[in-house]
């Protein structure tokens, strides 16, 4: 007698963006005359560069040629991407070996299975507010425990909360945490966390043996030199933190699909030896994948190329410049905005007393913009609300136009 | 303090394929001078078909320019992909709707994250021998149990024997169980289901209220038009049944990576309406993975059109040729084997007394090709040996030629 995972009843909610795509489409059946200006999800809007263009068509074109054809590759991904990472870090100054990169199809793929290496009793802090999927893969995995609807908390989760007054960065967890999870750039608040907090993380992971999941996928979005855009900046870090990354935000990739995580072989917990974890996710990946596409890790290694760098660097300007008309905008209208100078986020507060559903159906009938619910993201994003600064220019332009004629604040 | 899933320590080896990988490596090292002919691993040789080509060029130029470019698509793929694969099985008699489809990176992703929705106290029923994943993905989350050197088995696991005389397929399970895993055209014994054969296993799982979880990925292998090519033919599956698939084997999609898995609305276990268990697959997706490739559903779409359905099966009927010349090439050789008639592996019976990692060894050092030690898909494997009939035909003919030539029966 076949029965369900009784662990996705308790997940709180449909999952945020598919929940926004719902509202969005009901709203838009009942004032089709209403033009939408999208800044949810953080979904890419420009063309590819010229020089990932010309890489994913040679992988096409080598898959069309039984000379150069090739079928399954290496679950890890090519040797020649994973070494091309390799030099990038280092390039950076950060030295990693190229077995201690793994390729898959995305970050978000990854920072949901990866506590799949992990005991199932793990005890897994998240900050508050977060990208939901660091909790929801835990949650169905049994590690949250059940959700209280009042607390908007899974009572089995660690939240540390990240508030206007620690600059949306949190404090470390008073008791034993085992995962830690930490994103810097933060989506959605935008915040960057400096050397010395990361630092302090990595202190307390090494003194409780804990595990950090450090998601940088934003990384490129910082341009304060002094800000780190790799967890592996920090001294100690390769024994107890690990780092997704993806080329979604930085090269265009979010329908293309190509993400990485670096297990340092460096990295160990309670009982295994240098190099075993890193192995542990070879082989999940191993078992659980079959690869990234050959076209797509042919297309990645062209970013990583100078043409392809300079081009990406390009796009990621192009979408910052974006977060400043935002970030002016509604700074303009008095309203209080953090994040938009080293992220591509911008996270407003919303008017006293409303909600952050409500001033999304706010914003939405009013404004035609679409923009996410703080509360999406965990209960201390409550009473913020997210911009995106992906979208086509003269969208974004649009958008806060129609904020500053027709929001009624 | 983090620790470790423990499971992963009781895997009873490395995956088989890159055990293969490291072995023949070794080999190959040792003897520079051999020429290696592989039929082991069974991964496509010949290029992507024009049709294919040209839909992928056009999903890479789609993202060159900002009017048709996409980002993130729907984790669950794109809705006209979903229609004509709805449209596919309606041409062959099968009436499912688009929602039913559920677009991924590939067969062996879902068939090791379909376990994902149900109970972790699920008994698993497994053909034996069968492809490595099912029982592995069913090991890392907890429910096979551990393993029996002795016995070569997981005491959680239920094993349904196939031997050659049932002809390769199993009995009903004598006890309850909650999950069967079904693989026809079998992997890797070439062995392929009748429709009684599947009608006793959909009255079993509808009295048991089991699931079948049926892996169609070499359906279009399947010449004899009085074969099964979809669990979906068979009246009741619906109800207890889904169904993975991939253009991995019909179309070289090996590298290019696309798969799907149907869920019909009709499907339900213990406690659960209609729609809800394809609720749970869609809510698993949207958490775990991001879409397939855009590139690669803008490909996949090409291989259903009138030109791409005719290529893929000459593509097809290549590889079945060569499976002919191995099934021939062996038995003149007054070897036993099974299979490689609507099926693409040829399963041989190893000369008396001989494991199969030891004819695999032989196999290597006397005559340079490399196939599959049948143990290696589980105990009732052991004595057999997969010839893959992947692979350009020269390779087969020299494999074969070489096998006449030195092997030492």
């Amino acid at each position: 007698m076949a029965e369900i995972n009784s662990n996705y009843k308790k997940l709180a909610a449909g999952y945020l963006f598919p929940e926004i795509a719902r509202r969005t489409r009901e709203f838009q059946e009942k004032n089709p005359e209403m033009i939408l200006k999208k800044l949810g999800i953080g979904n890419t809007t420009e063309a590819l560069t010229p020089a990932v263009v010309s890489g994913l068509i040679k992988g096409v074109n080598n898959l069309a040629d039984p000379a150069t054809y090739s079928g399954y590759g290496d679950e890890q991904g090519n040797t020649n991407l994973r070494q091309a990472l390799s030099d990038y870090y280092s390039s950076k100054g950060i030295a990693l070996s190229r077995s201690d990169f793994f390729i898959s199809d995305g970050a978000k793929p990854d920072s949901s299975n990866i506590q799949s290496i992990f005991s199932s009793d793990s005890i897994v802090a998240v900050q508050d507010p977060a990208y939901p999927v660091y909790v929801d893969s835990n949650v169905i995995t049994g590690r949250a425990g059940n959700y209280s609807v009042e607390k908007g908390e899974y009572d089995g989760l660690v939240y540390m909360q990240c508030t206007e007054e620690n600059g949306f960065f949190p404090e470390l967890p008073k008791n034993k945490v085992d995962l830690i999870y930490l994103c810097s750039p933060n989506n959605p608040t935008g915040a960057v966390a400096t050397h010395e907090q990361l630092k302090k993380f990595v202190d307390y992971a090494k003194e409780n043996k804990a595990v950090i999941i450090f998601d940088a996928a934003y990384s490129e979005y910082i341009s304060d030199k002094d800000l780190p855009r790799s967890i592996f900046e920090i001294e100690g870090a390769k024994e107890c933190a690990l780092e997704i990354n993806s080329l979604s935000k930085f090269a265009g990739f979010t329908g293309v699909r190509l993400g990485w995580t670096v297990v340092p072989e460096e990295l160990v917990v309670e009982g295994t030896e240098p190099g075993e974890i890193r192995n542990l996710w070879n082989r999940r990946q191993s078992t659980f994948f079959n690869g990234a596409s050959n076209i797509v890790q042919e297309g990645a290694m062209t970013v990583f190329s100078e043409a392809g760098l300079k081009e990406s660097r390009e796009l990621v300007n192009f979408y910052m410049e974006n977060a400043k008309i935002i970030m002016n905008g509604v700074k303009d209208l008095g309203i209080t905005a953090y994040g938009g100078v080293n992220a591509p986020y911008v996270w407003i507060k919303t008017p006293e007393g409303t909600s952050s559903w409500d001033f999304f159906d706010k914003l939405l009938s009013e404004t035609g913009v679409i923009g996410t619910p703080g509360s999406g993201f965990g209960p201390g994003g409550e009473g913020f609300f997210r911009l995106s600064a992906f979208g086509h220019r003269e969208d974004i332009e649009a958008a806060m136009e129609s904020i500053k004629e027709n929001l009624k604040l």
